[in-house]
This record gives structure tokens, sequence and C-alpha cells, in this order.
């Protein structure tokens, strides 16, 4: 398939980075930060460019939108004075999708660039180019060799499709579980497969000779896809929460045997596997993480923790229940998922993983398939 | 002054480029279209580039957001193919105002390129990139040497700012006219001079070496910048539109007294004086052409001309005119406009004038200005 036919497969999923403006999200950067620096120090050194060009990948709009790139300019500005080098021009490139609040991103620029003039000597710095790039990075989204560092942080997890051929046979369920027939969970592994494959070759076509990148994904400890783990749980929960609906006579059951969440949360040895598979990259370094998942709230809040996650849960999920089962169950659902949260969190030690990966392009590997 | 530090001088000023939507603009593009295709043949034989880099600058946002862009697309697809060359990719780098709906341009990109592969050969197109990259024109919006071809339609007359020191000098009027005072015509001239000087700096930059320029730029014939005619003589029916408003006690004398419109309407020599005089482009050619008033509205309108020219020029002036008067005038002041338009149409010929430019960037001509 050409690329570019997959470009807006998963429109309408508008929300897959939502979780970014959260407590989650700023935790995730901070663990990512190190490897974050390790990369910027040994492309900078390495490359010495004029212009860094920087790419965050499912960007979201809000709060957080700039976080991860003002962290990245401080650190190449402090890098520029050790090494006593000019400032580079900066090149960020925001990537979502088309359905993301781009407008609102640029109305925040000028006070996304008084707060990094402030924090650095304004009269130092490079210009700080910006730019919107809608579409999925399941596809080419830059020019071939124009990137030098890619970041992306609870993006991944989000397919660019619900796996075909799933909808007749995951009765009940939203996501794999244990009771998912073996045919489900092979086709979410396939689907999963195909899109990171895709994500790494467009990412190898656009990276420069020594061009890096560091991935935050939502993940799991478990080898086992059905383990009761991480967002896995969630997600069963949510489906607990809806079957309890169609016990209510609120929504059909073939409605929610219709309704699966195009997420794979993968383990880090499932992740490592399909980028050593793919070729493009060498693997530097991984990290798992755990985040509590009373971190999907933000810092104000002081309701409890179900409150939160609940919260948190519905900003990501309510476009596609929205779509799937109307707006009158919406309430009901996530009054129904919150009990179910709240039992939970006072029985068990819930927690997500995070997988974080700092991965450099191959110079062998660069291969045009145009 | 620091480039970066007069990039949103001129936000709020957001419908800079509305007029693009109508048929003056297809108009200006088809007037326009021949020196494109010589800058466009005479760019890509001499530099074969694999990745060619677009920019439009005042994109605005609606049906003729991407027409220039096809046209360019398709014509570079004819030329490849007659050269027994690869398609090259496309960067379509869309610059407006952050105040521009960017949002609403991401969501028409699927029509656009479907529209764009049903009228070339889809499997043989090079990748087609886009962004929008928000800002103001008066100042660096792109890296160093990374754009080839550059195209602005009916945005470069929008000055960054209202001159300085005018407010009080311009009495009853809202641009020159022959009743202005000379330091009136000399504020509004120094603002174009030093605004024009900073685009042709800052593009002279961004551009590779061998990169072209063609703007179209709403102009005048007369040498007389009070000489009424083009927009001059639009902006003095709308100055009395307003000054019967202040007759009919509806605005306050000291309202209109402040309110002047931040555009300069320049002659083809002033202009041409101007790229001279910064030094970094050669004129390789200019036309200046005359589009009736009524070809403001769109084609499907069978309004009377009047009524067309005051939509059209509501459109343009209604963000300055609602900041500055408030909602409660603006019906008014807008019927009374096209009472004065339908009057003047039916006694004199009443025409726009369009300068179009055709420009290459010198290659002696780099300086670098950090």
């Amino acid at each position: 398939m050409k690329i570019d036919q997959v470009l807006h497969m998963n429109e309408g999923m508008g929300e897959a980075s939502y979780a970014r403006n959260s407590l989650l999200q700023q935790k995730a950067i901070s663990i990512a930060k190190p490897m974050i620096e390790e990369a910027i120090t040994t492309l900078y050194c390495n490359t010495l460019p004029r212009n860094l060009a920087i790419a965050d990948l499912g960007c979201s709009s809000g709060p957080n939108t700039f976080f991860v790139v003002t962290q990245i300019i401080k650190f190449v500005e402090t890098l520029s004075q050790q090494l006593n080098r000019p400032s580079p021009e900066y090149q960020v490139l925001l990537n979502d999708l088309p359905a993301n609040d781009f407008n609102s991103i640029f109305k925040s620029i000028p006070t996304f660039k008084h707060e990094l003039y402030n924090e650095i000597q304004a009269n130092k710095i490079g210009h700080c180019f910006i730019s919107g790039v809608p579409g999925s990075f399941y596809g080419r989204l830059f020019p071939t060799r124009s990137l030098h560092f890619v970041h992306s942080s609870y993006s991944l997890h989000w397919l660019s499709q619900v796996p075909e051929g799933i909808e007749k046979n995951n009765k009940g369920n939203i996501y794999i579980t244990r009771t998912s027939p073996k045919k489900v969970l092979k086709a979410y592994y396939e689907q999963f497969e195909r899109d990171i494959s895709w994500f790494l070759r467009s990412r190898a076509e656009e990276l420069v000779e020594g061009g890096c990148m560091v991935l935050t994904i939502l993940g799991r400890r478990s080898e086992d896809p059905s383990s009761k783990e991480s967002a896995v749980h969630i997600y069963e929960l949510f489906a607990n929460a809806l079957n309890h609906l169609v016990f209510k006579g609120l929504i059909q059951a073939d409605q929610l045997h219709s309704f699966n969440i195009p997420n794979y949360i993968p383990s880090s040895s499932e992740l490592k596997l399909q980028i050593l598979k793919q070729g493009s990259f060498k693997i530097n370094r991984t990290e798992v993480s755990s985040v509590h998942w009373t971190h999907c709230g933000s810092d104000n809040e002081h309701k409890s923790g179900a409150y939160n996650v609940a919260k948190c849960m519905r900003a990501v999920l309510e476009p596609l229940v929205l779509q799937h089962f109307g707006e009158a169950i919406i309430d009901e659902a996530f009054r129904v998922f919150q009990e179910l949260l709240a039992d939970t969190m006072s029985k068990e030690k819930t927690e997500f993983f995070n997988i974080t990966l700092y991965l450099t392009k191959q110079s062998r590997s660069y291969v045009c398939f145009n």
C-alpha cells in the first residue's frame, strides 16, 4: 500500500494524545529526560547542525504541548554554550491528527516564546521556527532526511484503525482480555506489527544520518497481552461498565460487541522485536517505569483518585464512545466506570507501565521505498 | 530590532488575505500564471530538486487556499515528465497570521489531495507534505536556505502595523487622501519601506541559491499615493461612509480620527525601488494589470456590483472596524458604503490595479544578519 493512503486512516480518533495534558505526561517526560539529554548530546556533538529539526509526534494541544520542546531547546542552548558554538536555528515540527486543535497551539506560540526567552538569554538564542504538520505518523509526514530528533509520548499505543475481523469475535470485550479468542489477539498483534513497521520505516526515511528518537509508549510488564495490568486493566473495567449498561437495557448487546478500542498496549520485548525486525534503528536504551493510575489527574484536583482516572479516561475515550453509542449513555457509562475504578483502586495496586526507548537511525539502513 | 520581535506585530489583522477567496484572487493567479511557470521552469531546470519547498505567504483559509499550490504541482509534474525525471517530493508550507483558521485548512487536505491525485496519475507523484506556518512574513518564518519558491497574493499591501504618529494628523480620513498632510504620506511610506525591507531580507535568507518569488500586490498606477484610483478610492468611499455616521451622531469624530488602515497601496516603481535598494533580488519581470471592482464577488452571486464590492470589503475590513468602533454601527456603515459604491460605480470606471513581480534571489546577495 502506498504510504499516503494510510495518511488519514486514524482520523476521528482525535483525542489520541489527550493524556499528554495530565501529570502522567509530565511524569513520562521527566522519566524520558535523561534519555532525551543523552540523545541530544550525541546528536549535537556528532552533527553540529546549524538548523536543528525537532518533531513532536502526537503533540496534542494544551498546556503540555511545548513542554518537551522547551526542555530540548534549553538543553541545546546549554550544550552550545559549553561547546562555545553559536546557537542553532530551531525548527519545531508539531504533529497530530488533523482533528487536533492547531489553531489553539498557534495562538499560544507568543506565550511559549516569551517564557522560553525569559529562561534563556533571548539575545543569544537562534531563531525558533514553529509549524504544524497534520496527519497520521503511520505514514510519511516530512521530507526525506529532514529531521534530527523525533519525540513522541503516549501516542504510539494508538493503532491506525481497529484491527479487521474482530467485530464478531470479541463479544462483551472492548480490548484484549483473558476471554478473548486467539484470533482477536492475533488480529490486534498483527495490526500493531503493521503500524509500528510503517512508523519505523517512515521515520527512518525522514531522519538524517545519526538522527534519533525518544519514544514513550503506554505498555505492559507481562508478556501476556491479556494480563490484567496497566491500561489493559482499565479497558476491562470500562468494558464491565458497558456490560452493566447492556444489562440495564441502555445499550444493545450487539452495539457492545462491535465496539473495540484501536490500541495496542505492548510489552517491552514485543516493541524491541519489531524494531529489530524492521532493522532501521539501533536500540540504545529501554526503560520500563510504573506510574500510579492517580497520576491521570492534574495537580490542582483534590478529588478522589477514581474521579481523576475516570475524568482522564473520559477525555480519551469519549469521542469513540460518542460516535459508537450516541450521547445519551455517556454520563451513566462513566458514572458506573468511576464506581468500578474506586472499588478496584481501593483493593489493588493500580499502575500504568511506560516503556521509554532511545533509538538511533542505523546508517546502513536507509532504504528508499517510494 | 531582532526579527523575532516583529513576528506578531500584525496579529489581530486576521483577515489580511480574505480577498483571496474571490474572483479577484483567481484572476490575480491567472495573470501571475505565466510568471509562475517561467519561474518554476528556470528553478526546476537549474536545481533539479529532490525536495521542492513551496511557501504560500498569506494563504488564508477557504476554497482558494490550495489553488496556486495545485497549479504549481501540476506544472512541475508535467515538467518532470518532459525531462524524464522522477517526480520530486513536495513540501507545501502554508503561512498566514496565527488568527487564520489553520484547522479548517488541515481538514480540507484529504479533499485537496484527492483532487490533485485525480488530475495527475497518482502512482507517479512524489509525496506531498503539507504544513502550517503561523506568523508574520515581515520577519523570519523558515530555516535558512530551506525554500525554493515563494508565492504571495493580495497580502503584501498589508503593513505590519498602522504607521506611528498619524493618529492626530489624518482627521476624517482612514488612509492617504488628497487632504492628508505630508507627514501622513511620509509615515505611511516609511512604514511600507521598513516592512518591505524586512520581507525581502527575510526571504533572501530563507531561499536557496536560485530560489525565486512571484508576488501579486494590490497597487496603484499613478505615482501620486493619494490618487483616486484602485483601493485608495475604495478607502476614500469608506471614509465618507464613516464621516456620514459621525454627522448622524452614531460615532464620535475622535473615534474616526484615530482610525487608519494599515495598508500601503504602492506603485510599481515604488516597489521596484525598494527591491533595488534592498539588493537581494533580481527583478525578472513586472506586470501591472487592472481588474474591475466587481470581481470582488464570487461566481455565483447575481447581486449588483456595489453589493459584491461592499460584501467583499466588509469581510476584509470588518475585524478592524469592529475592534475600533464596536458592533452597533457595522451594518449602517456598510449600508451607506454600498450606496456610495453604487453611485461611484455608475459614474466612473472603477478598477483595481495588481502589480505582479517575478524575482530571483541574487547569488551574491546572501547576507546573514542574525
